[in-house]
């Protein structure tokens, strides 16, 4: 793929569908970068492939650039549709997939999302992230667990999460109160943690873009099910950025953005028993989620 | 590739780095438009291919979003960088080549270029298109044939150049006259056509964007050889968007967007006849290039 086609002629090599592909790559050759040319040439490759395989008209290649075009000028500050198409496409997934490869019984990662955007507030174990109480109240609990089952106190366990109408505090400034649903917890000596909440909304990307156009013109749902978003670390072990999913919620099936594992999925248990209320400090019967973090050797 | 792995299932279908493509081209099931649905199914297919080849970091993909991000705002109403992008990794070229399968002896096709953006001036026979004769004089002069060899009157011939310094009209507004070095002409009875100019020079594509970064990171010359753009056309036959490009330019086998042909470079020949130069109304000895286009049958 890296020999020159045009090195040994002294008029330039023929550009035809079969000698495209190596014509352009023999251009990478004095990339000083090594990982770059080995990325553009495997580009160039697939590329071409697709193009080959099918046919575009100029007009559909056109059609292609003004989307890509649109895509890019639709991001700003706080925007990020490219990323958008990214999810939607399942690329953020499967690079997700690929740097994140785990035995078996560690807690499986997905994509970290738009909205961790600023730092969780740190919170006392059992505290209450819902700051306006707006949505159906739940205890989320779980433990911090080294991959052989061994307990990690001091772990940090970051969460952040939609309300019950599926509205991050960041997209409705006015509306929720500053770092409503967010929590940055340190695990206690047994590795344990636990705060009240409510119980989060599916809710759709955004569709008022390219990638909404998209979705639109071939018929998919854009929305996500509900979810709450954990990132768990302790020195010494790899931190994972995965969700907790809600089960039964709409969408685990049709998730916009591929994001759900089986592994993942968590049901709210009804749990009428006033000593474990009073362990999280609340009245029985309440809504219990339980979702362990287990982390792998750094 | 259509069938959809979590149709049976009643829990979402696991996704992994081997199930995430066809997960993903489950998700265009429902595409009305059946050539979207195609091109989308092929798209995600080999992206994924790509992404699993290199197994980019996290970082690695963000670098690419953000590539992306910047093409597309770098994009305007005159400048179009993601067709620049399109023409440096040989797309332009390839589905160029794709849409214009044609037999031996026919013009070969070209990228039109981003400099077609004004109406070309209808202009005589024999007219000097070199509005400021701002560089070396020369005549271009050929036919337009079919493919079976059949002159063809009365075809249109349009035409448009840089000047000697390679920079076009749109580019220098109040430097060179406006329609400066472009003309459409009207072959003769005997399909022929001949006007004035001057040699245009090589040129760089604009390298003050992401791709021009690209180019500079891999040390790629962004320079095109010295090129006149034509597009042929004539009733009952397929037009041609074409370059004739100088014998002995620089840059002809390095070519920043890959656009030479062989069969499309000619030489300026010194033509020192007193009759040959008064038939083109100019004096002897003059600069001559002759360059026929061959159309094939609509």
């Amino acid at each position: 793929m890296s020999t020159n086609p045009t090195a040994l002629s002294g008029t330039p090599a023929e550009f035809t569908e079969s000698s495209a592909t190596a014509l352009v790559n023999a251009r990478w050759a004095q990339t000083p970068d090594e990982r770059l040319r080995t990325i553009l040439e495997s580009m160039v490759t697939h590329l071409h492939d697709f193009i080959r395989d099918v046919e575009p008209t100029h007009e559909e290649w056109q059609r292609a650039i003004d989307f890509l075009t649109a895509t890019g000028q639709k991001s700003d500050a706080v925007r990020q549709e490219f990323i958008l198409l990214s999810d939607v496409l399942g690329v953020s997934m499967l690079v997700d997939a690929i740097n994140n490869r785990k035995p078996r019984g560690a807690t499986e990662s997905t994509v970290l999302g738009p909205f961790h955007m600023v730092d969780s507030p740190v919170r006392e174990l059992g505290a209450d992230i819902s700051l306006d109480r707006n949505g159906v109240p739940c205890v989320v609990a779980g433990r911090v667990l080294g991959i052989g089952g061994e307990a990690l106190p001091g772990a940090l366990v970051d969460v952040w999460q939609a309300n019950g109408d599926g509205f991050y505090d960041v997209q409705q400034p006015g509306v929720q109160p500053e770092l409503n649903l967010r929590g940055l917890f340190t695990a206690d000596h047994e590795g344990r943690f636990w705060f009240r909440s409510v119980l989060p909304a599916p809710y759709p990307i955004p569709v008022d873009g390219p990638v909404g156009d998209l979705l639109h013109a071939t018929r998919r749902d854009p929305h996500r099910p509900a979810h709450v978003h954990f990132i768990g670390g302790c020195s010494g072990y790899r931190p994972v950025t995965t969700h907790l999913f809600l089960e039964g919620s709409p969408y685990l099936d049709t998730d916009a953005v591929f994001g759900v594992k089986p592994s993942l999925v968590r049901p709210a248990v009804d749990v009428d028993d006033a000593a474990r209320a009073a362990e999280y400090g609340v009245a029985a019967p309440f809504k219990l989620i339980e979702f362990d973090l287990v982390l792998t050797p750094a």
